[in-house]
């Protein structure tokens, strides 16, 4: 997977379960949260949302490889695989000391924040997100 | 404490941390998912806030007196301790099977959606959460 | 989809947003509690974790069809695809007054809570989540 | 309030409600990570489980100053207020750019992992976690 864009994050105790690992639905989370560190890096996922759009998810896959546990700290890659004409697919993978943990897609749908209808990326967004496509 | 209104709630699995009980946090989650529970007893939260006042945590306390661990089944009693012109302080009382498990007090104020700004409890709002007052 | 077992939730305020909408995550917490409750119903997580035995999840997978938002009841019907040497695939469908609002799979591995290595699905149990295979 | 002790933290999206403000229940997740992080700096959290001895909260605090919103950056500084001979209390206050924002208490107790009974905190634990008194 390229290396276009990688996020540090640390296992909060919380986000661990009975089975003392990392509650399967909490890598959402650190998708979410490393989606977020690209957008503040392409310059402006509230930008955009002050401009009257946004973007939902569509559909999340996560594969789970091997636990996370309390306290670790492991980097989530994200690599833009496809901008559609309203929508866009994202990988996710996750490792610990080079290890990977986990790894996943999210496909988004850009909407109106007006009545959240499916909308065109705008060009300056699709701009700064082109430059998080894997080479190749 | 009066048994003015009960609601009963299911532990979550992912509401359990690395302890095997639920994170200190996640009863905070409790008190409101049993407040609104009240609210909707008391005929609306929701129409309240299309009429334009919404109410915000001022303050929160939570006393822990025995872990709830995954699947247990507990009550949430709550009363209405004080009405004041722009203000509700409410108090919480965990109980699984008659024994206690934590008790806690929020305090809410009661603002305008347009600005935040405090406001006074709407008349028909005030004479539905009277009902929830302890007597004496 | 086969209606082998329904369970009703309700959305909480914390679950949502700042779009109003539950955030996606989430959804794999509804997942979750819905499956425990066909756990108990088949009876018993907690007694195949007593015997030894507990499950992971290998892989999760959520398409988000309409959004749901706070207070909202739908119901999670949970369909046991298949059930293999040690693993278990599951799918959910989440609708709302009849209308679908999201759906999804997970996938499973039985391990030794000893070692966490792959193990059979124990006789009792497999029977018992046969009951929720769809006729076919 | 004595600097003692500060951690940053960002906030997470699925931390804000639909008022578009962190919920108040997430502030003790963010007590319990700032928390972590003065663990780590005493030397260790994980080192005194393995050693048998572990710490529940038994009562916590938290005063909503000012809202928190999506993506703001926030400092927590931890004082160690008094260290009982099974309790410790520790004092929170959250500051956005200098701006206070929260302030709480937890007051934990320290147990035995093996039957969670109260017992004495150990030497060394009490060594580090001293440094964090405020000075008076």
């Amino acid at each position: 997977m390229s290396e276009a864009f990688r996020h540090r994050i640390r296992v909060r105790y919380n986000e661990c379960d009975p089975q003392g690992v990392v509650f399967n639905g909490n890598y959402l989370i650190y998708f979410d949260v490393a989606l977020t560190a690209l957008w503040n890096d392409v310059g402006g996922y509230k930008k955009m949302v002050d401009a009257g759009m946004d973007l939902v998810v569509a559909e999340a896959t996560v594969r789970y490889l091997a636990p996370l546990r309390f306290d670790d700290e492991f980097d989530v890659a994200i690599a833009v695989e496809r901008l559609g004409e309203t929508s866009m697919s994202t990988r996710y993978a996750l490792e610990r000391g080079g290890e990977p943990v986990a790894e996943g897609e999210l496909r988004h749908v850009f909407v109106t924040t007006a009545d959240g209808a499916k909308a065109p990326i705008p060009e300056p967004v699709r701009a700064g997100l082109e430059a998080y496509r894997p080479p190749g």
